[in-house]
């Protein structure tokens, strides 16, 4: 009996493994550009040949699935950072929101400048007046409460560009990218001077990425309890990762325990993180977005004779550092056919 | 010709659908026990009846595959811990093997003690010294040349009482244990009060858990360059994570960003990680390990009038909160049928 079954079962086997051959070789035509945001260029084959040179078995730059990790920048590379990184827009509009129950902030820097909408004396701010801003509206409440204030403002803000929710705001070409990433066995991370936990309230539904593969600048947590006895997770103002320059990669070993094989930025705060990538002695891919897209975007550098920016800066010697080690520049403006899934 | 291939692929697809169905009837009958090592009673029911109610469909307790996370502490929870924790053992192996290089320590404290073999003098080691000597073993050179030098001392050391790798003293019921919960959804952890580096040498061949899934105590890295510009990875002796007591839920949220639904632990420095699962506030599964088999392994509390111990204490306090909070405690000596893979 167990026989009779094992060959009708072997016979059927070999008729679906050729219907699914045929199948999938239909399908593999229709979806045949897993990049259709990207133009063709130099940045677009980079890609495709970095997955195909790592994914094919037999080939010397195989790379086990378990071993495939993809790592982006958020801020400038996953989406908009300008006029300003949105976390810091939602820091400023959570100090207004809290004013009321401090009625001393109206005559205390920095928070009175916020509170009266003073442009000018916000921009000098220095990163001692920055830290004020985010300890007072970042800390001293439970992990849940502060994940709700960040969903309530992200339902409700809109950017001042394209009057759109800020996680409109994620590059089309990025995503696709991503997608094709874990389509081919990448596990991908996102690694952020941000936030960790603000970023992780939104990454899944915006990139798809789950919290666990969220890497950000990330407070020292304390663990306590409440009035009740429960065990509950209380935000501190002691900072314990700076998710930035050569904390990138510090803390990439710290989650992962090795090199990626992929990492993805725009600004000098990315460099270390793809000079470790790139140190890892397997194919690797290298890329940084270069905003030079007035038009549909922003344009700052000061790489190429961009308009400086405080926000995102991308030097000149980063983009000679970036020539000289091979890594690929992806030119906004004329790599990416399409910036926004919103745009028509 | 694309319908006749659609109708026959519809008939073979119909065909190997019953006969999965068979085959797989059957392979669920011989597998029907994914706990082999354990004897029937409440633990091993525990287990069976919370996977159950977590991962049916259409169930009230039900988590969605992604949010899956069981967490698993090592040092006697996952492997033995006695006479001495296994790093230890490394340590003072490594310390003596460095010695020839440094005269200097063979009239220092705490080195001195360790050169010489004097284990009366060892066993008043403060935290202080033990510090020193972790510092002179476990830091000053790359991740790389670290992570060779402990495997080569696992290939070679042998524990005091089976006279085997340390690798083979992996407790199998606990193996067990993970694998049936990642067949069913779960991605598994340890949260270790042991170094992770340390850990992440042997996990992925010893409890199939890769390097990113491991949390430990952990270094401050420190990223930089070496002479031919290349960058490295330097271990650093200063300490990033303490990975014990409130530390041990405090890195979950950091690696996690959420609470685990199942942690298993033996001593006190598991406490707060199963509250911390416990406060979850789904359905979830919270173990001790008690160590009562003086014949098999070893026995220790000071709980249940068991000898006390310095290495993995389990205390009077945390036996009786276990049994206030409904964590369920694992009689080694009782629940588990075989505790070895080498045993006959």
């Amino acid at each position: 009996m167990k026989k009779s079954i094992r060959t009708i079962c072997g016979s059927a086997i070999v008729v679906l493994a050729l219907c699914c051959l045929m199948l999938s070789t239909a399908h593999a035509q229709a979806a045949s550009d897993p990049l259709p945001s990207w133009n063709e260029g130099s940045a677009k084959q980079a890609i495709i040949k970095f997955v195909s040179a790592t994914t094919t078995a037999g080939s010397a730059e195989f790379v086990p699935p378990g071993d495939r990790f993809a790592t982006f920048d958020q801020d400038g590379t996953l989406w908009v950072e300008q006029p300003m990184y949105t976390q810091l827009v939602f820091a400023l509009d959570r100090l207004v929101a809290l004013a009321p129950g401090h009625p001393e902030w109206k005559t205390t820097e920095p928070f009175k400048s916020v509170i009266a909408g003073d442009r000018a004396a916000m921009a000098k701010f220095t990163m001692k007046d920055l830290e004020q801003i985010v300890v007072v509206t970042h800390t001293g409440m439970t992990d849940g409460k502060f994940a709700a204030i960040v969903k309530d403002w992200l339902a409700k803000a809109r950017d001042p560009r394209w009057h759109r929710p800020f996680t409109d705001l994620a590059y089309l070409p990025m995503l696709e990218l991503m997608r094709y990433l874990r389509t081919n066995g990448y596990k991908t991370y996102i690694v952020t001077g941000g936030g960790q936990d603000f970023v992780r309230t939104y990454a899944n539904q915006v990139y798809s990425i789950p919290p666990e593969q969220i890497i950000g600048s990330a407070l020292d947590m304390e663990f306590t309890y409440n009035d009740a006895g429960k065990a509950i997770m209380m935000r501190s103002p002691k900072l314990l990762l700076n998710n930035n320059f050569s904390g990138k990669p510090e803390d990439i070993y710290l989650f992962i325990g090795r090199h990626p094989q992929a990492a993805v930025g725009n600004s000098t705060g990315d460099r270390e993180m793809l000079e470790y990538t790139q140190a890892g002695g397997k194919d690797s891919l290298m890329m940084l977005v270069l905003h030079d897209d007035p038009v549909r975007e922003y344009a700052y550098g000061p790489a190429q004779g961009l308009p400086a920016s405080k926000v995102g800066t991308f030097t000149q010697a980063l983009y000679d550092e970036a020539k000289a080690r091979g890594w690929n520049v992806i030119s906004m403006k004329n790599d990416w056919k399409r910036i926004f899934a919103f745009e028509e």
